[in-house]
């Protein structure tokens, strides 16, 4: 028998239900931030970029926000193994959202360089990485939200096309840099923009393999997917 | 008065002790990983660097270790404020040092391209910045075990040292591939391993908040050091 009355049960759920709003809205914010993002990078706006920047901030409190709603949440009583397992990967959670946004942002300082250099093509194949992780942010976190272990799987399957997205980039702007020395210094800060775009992927596959464990109580057994190759890319061998 | 009798208060100190244990193993391996991977790329070792990317999973396996222990801690009883963030701190400390052995195996992966290619001299630089990196998770992790708010501290503002190194050395590697672009694949091979090494210096200083926090019971009021500034770097937007 828990410790603690009826009362005590429905104060703790609710306050898991307050933990659980305090995701959603983190989770909204974030990918509206990469959206933002990946809109000033086409428009070429760096006011707003500017203002994602400024913006990450408030990712940051919501995060804290959520950590300390996950201590009060523990503080209230011992919790029964389901509620635990919400409540700590409620703070889990938290953070990978925290990062996606931090990601988010340091895709926005780097468009605020590229739109001072003249414009190269691959900026376009980078939003197209950057429109595919919105998606799966999008899907893993109504993943988690609904419970749905199976819709988590997906996205933890899919993220395998924004790394082979990634890889086929990181070779081309190689290429690029190669071809032309002028491309040097915009395909450095795009490569490190696909790179941050890259680990949203990351943090979304993080947040599928929680909600996985946490609708079924075991991991995922499937083989991971393999990840970028691109650290391993040596396009110019034969020329060096 | 907290629940339960002195006996689930000392299995309760034993388990709070499993937990730092474990923290103290998994730094002192991540802090291995870091080590060898920079051995690997002075000496050119690829075999010792396969070997640090292969490592990579006993520190996953020591992270869901502690994961697991914490939950195990929190099912115990209702932890009393100071054991409440004991545990949740371990679990987000735990969660740093992961990424700092993600990155060591990420810096791991570069080094056994990087071996492919002709030697290129900010090699050393990047080395350099690697075991400042090295000195500031083994002082962040001493000041965690042993409670010290104060050493915690210095690692947080000496992150700032790190921030430069790298900063300056996105600068030079730029400079180092317009002057002949025979040397960029190997050097942007080296940015992103500099940027691992930048990241580690970050979560060295999450661990150093997470300290001061779980030592004093408040956040650092100082202002947060600048960050590195790499990412609106234009060393050539005369040339562009």
């Amino acid at each position: 028998m828990a410790i603690g009355g009826s009362h005590t049960m429905k104060s703790f759920d609710a306050e898991l239900n307050k933990l659980k709003d305090m995701i959603a809205r983190m989770s909204g914010l974030a990918e509206a931030q990469l959206i933002a993002t990946l809109q000033a990078m086409t428009e070429r706006d760096s006011d707003q970029a500017a203002q994602v920047v400024a913006d990450d901030v408030k990712v940051d409190a919501l995060e804290r926000q959520a950590s300390e709603q996950v201590m009060r949440l523990l503080a209230l009583r011992t919790p029964l193994a389901d509620d635990l397992r919400m409540a700590v990967t409620g703070l889990k959670l938290s953070g990978e959202l925290e990062r996606v946004a931090d990601n988010a942002a340091s895709c926005a300082k780097r468009v605020m360089v590229l739109n001072q250099l003249p414009s190269v093509a691959p900026v376009r194949a980078v939003t197209r990485m950057g429109w595919l992780a919105v998606e799966l942010l999008k899907e893993v976190t109504d993943a988690y939200l609904s419970h749905d272990a199976e819709r988590a799987m997906v996205v933890w399957r899919r993220d395998q096309e924004l790394d082979d997205l990634y890889s086929s980039l990181f070779r081309e702007l190689l290429t690029y840099m190669l071809e032309d020395p002028r491309n040097i210094t915009a395909c450095t800060h795009l490569m490190f923009l696909a790179k941050n775009i890259e680990r949203i992927g990351d943090h979304a596959t993080n947040i599928a393999e929680m909600t996985y464990f946490l609708v079924t109580g075991h991991p995922i057994s499937e083989q991971r997917p393999k990840r970028d190759v691109s650290s391993s890319t040596v396009p110019n061998s034969d020329e060096t």
